[in-house]
């Protein structure tokens, strides 16, 4: 049944059928249109383009339940009663080595790390390889070694595979696809419905260290600094944090995108605002000072080896106690609060007094950094 | 304990110690050593390079009982009782599109392939693209259509996914890698060791079908032929199959490196002979015809809708009346049979009534066609 915008200014609330609210709704929640007719860079930065692309091409045409939570992964339920994370995720690193880690490295982590987002404790994986014809064979058996060592290490085993080759020119180098599942524990619930006014942010230690890294091995912009990437599987400080704050209502790790778009998806997913205060954002010196030289704000640079969690105020201290006893969360602090006003939106408390808008990363400033 | 040679020549069976025997199988088992220091167009093309870089690199730093079985897929058991098969492959099939099918339609049918040969039911999948800056979002939506057009036909839901973007010349268009996920039911356990002389091979329809299809749709051979590719999901026809043939021991698709890659890949398996006869193997005219043109067998080109089984002697019959009820199956056929001799070799009985070799396909004759 339609109604006229006027009918609506006209009226005060209850002034439509239960159809028309769903379809106002719906719209409101509508992303940005794709207006672009080719694929850019930004299209795979994690920001804005990216979030545009999923939802007018891949969410449009794959519509379903999963898909449209958005996580970092799909948890389905078996008829045993099990319930499965599946995760996937392609890396097109350049370089292939970089200070802290490699592409075989950073495939094992961030796979397992999205698993991990969703509750899950990641088990099983698939790796598909894409090889450009003339990649060094000894460069194959590196990478296939950081892979096994990095799986080995989280508990991981790679049970099935696929490889492919293209022609010169086809491809650069080798992409590696990793799929990953592993069962999530009776019990554990994630997600952005759960998130309440007054809930804590934690993060899990120092932000940027990954994107600058990669970006600085590339060696163009003859930066020299003491930067090593971040990644790590993230799992067994998922574990600490909750059984010492089982409140825990949402994982995320801030990959492509960074804190600040991170943040972005769960304000828009739960509705409610978040509130960041920018003085307790660690910022390792080194990293702050590149990203100060190439005019790129830390809070959207990639992250392998750290995630934000949303607790209970109450829990808050407990598990940052417990996030601090690993090496891995040596540096975990909380960033800041869920707020009620304003709606859907992240602010920036700054280390001057005053408040800012934090939005979604848009462009892409760092390209191929996983 | 070691033995000498001269000993094993003066004795006869039984002349070695458990412990030696092993060595002595382990030894005869091993594939070729990787040689190449190079990736090579050759290491994609599913024969014995493929096969040999499997071995010498993933095998090598990965090696599990899932990854060592080589099978389509991975069946891994959770703590419910469930059986979960896990499968994955990247498809850089060029073109894009191609009389019968697409790249969308090729990564589901593919994977959910993977997935029957194990004996699971294809569930759930998840997809990433590797797009190339530049590649036009139109084609982009028609190929994801085709994806989820396959998959709704099939019972598949894309359940999570992945979006990179490389710069212009870094891909060729655009790579999608699937991982997909299905549950095999109670009972259901297929392998090479259930295989034993007396038991008959069925095909499910014509071979070299696709293949050709994609080579004819590069337009560069001048060739016109009405070839379309095969590609379909097959599980239907395995479940129909599966209910007459209860005995069924083994299931392959034979995609890259086609039957007769597939047949060696059983024999080498089983340990005995794997006997085909020549005038029953279907190849539409017209693809034997393009085969003869090119100089290459069609017994090693790729398909991507069918599928060889096992099955034992007296439910030969009833097997292959289950598979022509379908219309996928309509050329459904008993291509040969499973000999003590020559062991774990595949010989051809011709149709002039000689008998020759059928080795692992060597080179790369059709790249790039999945």
């Amino acid at each position: 049944m339609r109604k006229t915008v006027d009918e609506y200014l006209a009226s005060g609330p209850g002034f439509a059928e239960g159809e028309v609210i769903e379809r106002i709704e719906s719209f409101r929640r509508r992303r940005p249109r794709l207006r672009d007719e080719f694929v850019t860079m930004a299209h795979g930065a994690g920001g804005k383009a990216s979030a545009t692309l999923v939802d007018a091409v891949f969410l449009e045409a794959f519509r379903n339940p999963y898909l449209e939570a958005l996580g970092d992964g799909a948890v389905v339920t078996l008829p045993g009663g099990d319930r499965v994370a599946m995760s996937t995720d392609s890396f097109v690193v350049q370089p292939l080595r970089f200070p802290g880690g490699s592409i075989g490295r950073l495939a094992v982590h961030g796979t397992a790390n999205d698993l991990a987002m969703t509750g899950a404790v990641p088990a099983w994986m698939a790796a598909a390889f894409v090889l450009e014809e003339g990649f060094p064979i000894a460069d194959l058996h590196e990478i296939v070694a950081d892979m096994a060592d990095a799986a080995t290490a989280a508990g991981i085993q790679i049970v099935t595979g696929d490889t492919k080759v293209v022609p010169r020119g086809a491809a650069d180098g080798m992409f590696v696809t990793i799929a990953g599942t592993g069962i999530v524990p009776a019990g554990r619930r994630f997600g952005p419905q759960g998130v309440c006014p007054g809930d804590r942010l934690l993060l899990s230690g120092s932000i940027g260290d990954h994107g600058t890294a990669v970006m600085l091995a590339r060696g163009d912009l003859g930066i020299d600094a003491d930067i090593r990437s971040d990644t790590a599987a993230v799992s067994p400080l998922v574990e600490l944090l909750l059984a010492a704050a089982p409140s825990t209502r949402w994982l995320r790790d801030p990959t492509r995108g960074g804190v600040g778009t991170a943040c972005n998806e769960l304000a828009r997913a739960c509705g409610h605002g978040v509130l960041l205060r920018e003085d307790r954002i660690p910022v390792r010196p080194q990293v702050g000072g590149v990203c100060e030289m190439l005019g790129i704000d830390p809070l959207y640079v990639a992250n392998e080896g750290k995630f934000i969690a949303v607790v209970a105020p109450e829990e808050s201290a407990a598990g940052l106690a417990a996030l601090r006893s690993h090496p891995l969360g040596a540096d975990a602090v909380e960033i800041g609060e869920i707020v009620a006003e304003p709606a859907a939106t992240v602010v920036m408390r700054t280390t001057l007094g005053g408040t800012r808008i934090v939005d979604t990363l848009v462009g892409d400033p760092l390209p191929r950094i996983c």
